[in-house]
């Protein structure tokens, strides 16, 4: 439904009739959004169709496809806001957003960022890009979806910049006004007063925009990550260690690197292929290098006969030496990015070019997945605005759209082969979640990589805060124990060609944290499966713990510290910690960094390596030493976990044994899931759900284990149980 | 004339029903330029109207009126670019330009950059804004005007964020293609190829594009400025030493002041009024505060008596403290800043209702001019782009232009009462080079802010390299050296409460460059009537020295400083050395380097200070000590100079000795321009030329000055020859 049908022509045509008359006349053409407008959608999500339609949207482009059981199993929610509050029109050609603001209301999403977590009283302008300091919009996924403290969610889907101003912009007829004060005499003069409202602006002729139920900012992200059809389930190998090789390793290089994996019993379930695997790179052929892979199926078949599987770097520009350039060149943009043709991937053309191509040369012979470089920018070498597709789509939608559009064509080859893939992208955008695919760059602070996995579970999108190398030691340590602890564990050597193993002095506590994260697979398989049905991120945000109060001062410019430490607290140090599933704390370590603070939510935390009580609801100072990335268990928390180390994740058929561990005092359940672990066969119901529980009184410890569906369990039924809270 | 008088929403309506046909049609809708659709408008100066008139222009908002006279006197110029190789078309509301650049070709202009010279190779999106690093075209003045190497200049008036890519994007179909090279293998690879234009986003259904001839850079420089009716002439006492006090300075704090510089024996023409004159400030009132300020009259009167001129310090945003705000609320923005009203100063009600109370408030009693601040952004206090204004101009239009009509606007004032005045203000943009306002901002990097001196001759504006505060005497001296010349010689001490002498190690040597910069008036003021009446910027690049030749090789990505160190150097080091007037090159020191290099144009150069030769058409390096500035002269050059130092400027009937130096051996001329200082009466021919020779044949010299228009030449007519090389 079209509520603004009129052409924003004829406001731009009045204006120039009546440049010195003081008139409402535009204003008047520019019906604002009716109360009656809004439309359920799904159970706690309405859609607000504003101006024109576009022919690009973000969820479009994303192929996203709401679950609409899975959002009904959510408790049922009322519209969160006061409609009367929410203004959208179209004004000579763009569209003009409002959303109202309470006095400590809190905005946390807008996009990747990695310095920044409260995005209140900031100004982002929200364009695909390569991250480059400060967060101001440009990141390789500016999401356009926020969550408030108040547990609501905003989405505007429109593929085009926007700039949102989240509580900087004050109207002369503010609901909420700021204090009038003079600078001259009064100290608590603020350079930038308070604000009643998030304002947006679309520079395009209509948006659809959707608004997200909570009554928690979990719920509402839960909410929007179903819509878009449910957060991605990995495959299992995925969840393995990954190593990327350097650039011209040929296919010999690479067996020799599986064997030294192998030599080091390392973890090494998929690696890495550079670009030397094209015949020409930069743009690129998709084709193989006859001197570097002169048999490539043969090249992964013996990788698969290790247990391996082969993920392919790419960048979609194809190539003038290539076979698919005068295929595709009719359906490319006016630009060329290295001399590379720009496919128009909103066309179906050169998407079945590109299905033919890859499935033949690529996914026939067991290619795994892929890694898609430079969608996101920068500015420098990828097309530029003035760029024209042959679709009609515009250089900034396209912008906007293109690290979705990739990752949606390329995971459709593999359900074609009902396998899942799990590989890299540079750039992402709303609609993401069920996609298979996450987010890299070279940024490379260990600091801010953290900060910036703790927003990806704001946005619906995954981040791996990868390694490359280190300067030394402690800090190859640090970071490699980060890395564990995410998405994706990977180290990304294709320029330094450093190995898990290159500083030998750490070799053995870098090899515990990779161990650690492969036993940890019943736990992190099945926080994924909570991500693909419930829509829970995995690694997640402090500040989506339910029951977790975290509002601070900031968006006022003060602290005071003495008053409520907690709060000054959940300004510094919260951007260094997170979730990984219900019941882990990560609090990782920093090369140079002794000791640090850590925010224990409310309830009991126990280490997670001795079982023993650390806190309750506070903020401790810990001093780990460098051996272990400090992590702590909740209270009562059931953590299922391999009992052997592994390097290898399970393949279909085995069944390992499980060693199933409780922290503390409380009664304890999780329910593991399981499937085959590499099929699409989970959607017709092929998995198992096992509950666990333990159950504690006084010296007494009952527990129990029940599968439900066990023709796809693929653990033995015999766990060892460990109580690691005496 | 509307080249494109169809709407762009019919391409848009196409795009939504041919999604994926790959189609032509829009294309096809989007009428490219005709050659024949140039217009010439004035002597070298070519209009292309393109797409919709637009209501709003940056040269319509700066008042901007061609010297038509003044262009006539200029060389003819033919058309410098191949029309078939422009192109300019609408598209889906947004226009699409193109112009072509050859190989080695340099690209100037484009913004108030601080950081870097020739854009070719770059990226800017143009926006008024507060200048945060890097120069990505956010800054004060991002006037979308750019001058090549091959001696022609480009304007796009547009009231717009215009985004430019100099020689960054690269079409499937480029007249000069790059070479395609495989990264895989290929060293000579490149992350940003070459490319064969400068293209241009508008975001608006239509533009003004302008082509200004040469053959040189100078020339093409000089056509803009005298198409936006000539450079500013400023007041003799506007070129004298102006101090700026601590905020809350009272009437009798300030007259303390300025008998301090009295006993400093310091110049000071002007004195900057800051916030606290106003009742209340961030927003204002702009009314004079009744404790601080009982009697303004009188004050200004008192300031007056000693010689000195009171300059207020103001930003726009209306308090609801002030009388205006009732009065201006009709004819303002939809948001506030600081709680002020932002009038709409498109419209004529709100510039009559500011024109009365500042007439009345301030000019009638004397001031001399104003400080126009935060008229830049930045972005979190400023209004947002979500924001409407009555007279329906865009927010991002008024952002653009706000500066620009503010200055206007506030020119009129003076010029109603036929006084010139000359202010400070911190946004600027296209058409404002007779507009008589100095750009500062809060950078404060002592090197960047001489590039930016530099980079202003490119774009039409003066800035001041204003100087604060410092941590130490040598940088407070090196500051102070450098703003002595510059198009103001600023100290702005509203925060710090610097004086002059705040260093009394470094007092004399201080005093000594300001005295030089009194000492120098004749030269100056002939300089800056060579801006009003040709053109030619007073301070300005070494490249736009006719006749130099600096083309380097950065934009190929290669620099090979032994094959030709002249080019290395170049790219280096010109972003620190600058013309004054014709004849004298600035090299300013800066704090903690005791020796830099020197970039001498062909022909040979002197020593300011002792005559002595300094070197020919080659880079020096010099060690000059700290007690001067760095200055030096071309052979045969006079310069003019008052023979005694003074604290004031002279004021009308004065008739000050002269001294007239001549430098080198060649013979000279120099044409002394004067005029009563102070009024405009100059339009009508109220001034007099006075040409000064000098011959020197072996050891016999010849000199001679004769006056044109006695009535206004305002020095004694016994000057005192000195030749300054033996």
């Amino acid at each position: 439904m079209n509520i603004l049908n009129f052409k924003s022509s004829n406001c731009l045509f009045m204006k120039k009739f009546s440049i010195s008359i003081p008139i409402l006349i535009c204003l008047f053409l520019s019906v604002n959004a009716q109360e009656t407008d809004w439309q359920s959608i799904a159970s706690g999500v309405w859609q607000l169709k504003v101006g024109q339609e576009q022919s690009i949207t973000l969820l479009g482009a994303a192929g996203a496809k709401p679950d609409m059981e899975a959002l009904k199993k959510l408790p049922e929610a009322d519209f969160p806001l006061d409609k009367a509050m929410i203004r959208a029109e179209v004004i000579d050609g763009k569209t003009y957003l409002r959303f109202p603001l309470q006095r400590k209301e809190e905005i946390y999403g807008l996009g990747l960022n990695f310095q920044t977590h409260n995005q209140r009283g900031r100004i982002l302008n929200l364009h695909v890009d390569h991250y480059a300091r400060p967060d101001n919009g440009r990141t390789h996924a500016p999401v356009p979806f926020y969550v408030s403290t108040r547990g609501y969610g905003v989405l505007i889907d429109a593929a085009s910049y926007l700039t949102v101003y989240v509580g900087t912009a004050i109207r002369t007829d503010a609901d909420d006004p700021p204090e009038l004060l003079d600078r001259n005499t009064d100290k608590d003069w603020k350079a930038q007063p308070y604000s009643d409202a998030v304002e947006i602006l679309v520079p395009a002729d209509g948006a659809d925009v959707y608004v997200f139920g909570g009554p928690s900012m979990l719920k509402a992200v839960q909410r929007y990550n179903l819509f878009n059809g449910g957060g991605v389930l990995p495959p299992k190998w995925g969840l393995g260690f990954t190593q990327r090789v350097p650039t011209l390793y040929s296919d010999r290089d690479i067996l020799k690197e599986v064997k030294a994996f192998e030599k080091h019993n390392f973890p090494l379930d998929f690696i890495g292929v550079e670009p030397g695997w094209h015949s020409m790179a930069y743009p690129c052929t998709f084709e193989w290098d006859k001197n570097r892979f002169p048999d490539p199926k043969g090249f992964i078949q013996s990788l698969r006969d290790r247990g391996v599987r082969a993920n392919l770097w790419l960048n979609p520009y194809v190539s003038p030496a290539g076979t698919l350039y005068e295929k595709v060149k009719p359906y490319s943009g006016s630009h060329t990015v290295w001399n590379g043709l720009v496919p128009d991937f909103t066309m179906p053309e050169p998407v079945e070019l590109f299905r033919e191509h890859f499935m033949q040369q690529h996914i026939a012979l067991g290619v795994s997945g892929y890694k898609v470089d430079e969608v996101d920018g920068f500015d420098s070498w990828i097309w530029p605005d003035v760029a024209t597709f042959p679709s009609g789509t515009s250089a900034e939608e396209m912008r906007q759209v293109y690290g979705l559009l990739f990752q949606r064509m390329s995971s459709d080859w593999f359900r074609e082969i009902n396998q899942r893939t799990y590989g890299l992208v540079r750039a992402s955008n709303a609609g993401a979640s069920s996609l298979p695919y996450v987010i890299y760059n070279d940024y490379y602070s260990h600091h801010d990589f953290i900060t910036a996995l703790i927003n990806s579970s704001f946005i619906g999108v995954l981040w791996t805060p990868e390694v490359r190398s280190s300067d030394w030691s402690e800090e190859w340590l640090r970071r490699m124990q980060s890395v564990c602890f995410s998405p994706m564990a990977m180290l990304n050597a294709w320029a330094d060609g450093t190995k898990p193993w290159s500083f030998p002095e750490v070799e053995e506590q870098v090899r515990e944290a990779a161990m650690l994260r492969m036993r940890l697979l019943p736990y992190i398989y099945s926080t994924f499966a909570r991500y693909r049905f419930e829509g829970i991120p995995p690694f997640r945000a402090m500040q989506l713990v339910e029951g977790l109060s975290l509002r601070s001062e900031t968006s006022e410019g003060k602290l005071d510290s003495s008053e409520n430490p907690y709060a000054s607290y959940a300004t510094r140090e919260i951007k260094y910690q997170y979730m990984m599933g219900e019941s882990i704390l990560v609090a990782p370590m920093f090369a140079g960094e002794e000791s640090r603070e850590v925010l224990l939510p409310p309830g009991k935390w126990y280490d997670f390596y001795t079982g023993e009580l650390a806190g309750e609801e506070e903020v401790i100072t810990i001093v780990p030493g460098l051996d272990r990335i400090p992590l702590f268990v909740k209270d009562g928390a059931i953590i299922p976990m391999l009992k052997e180390e592994r390097t290898r994740m399970p393949e279909v058929g085995e069944k390992p044994a499980l060693e199933i561990r409780h922290y503390g005092e409380k009664p304890g359940v999780f329910t593991l899931y399981d499937d085959d672990g590499v099929s699409f066969n989970y959607e017709q119901e092929q998995y198992s759900l096992t509950e666990l529980w333990v159950r504690k009184q006084g010296s007494s410890v009952t527990q129990g284990m029940s599968v439900s569906n066990e023709k796809y369990f693929y653990y033995s039924s015999d766990p060892v149980w460990v109580f690691m809270t005496k």
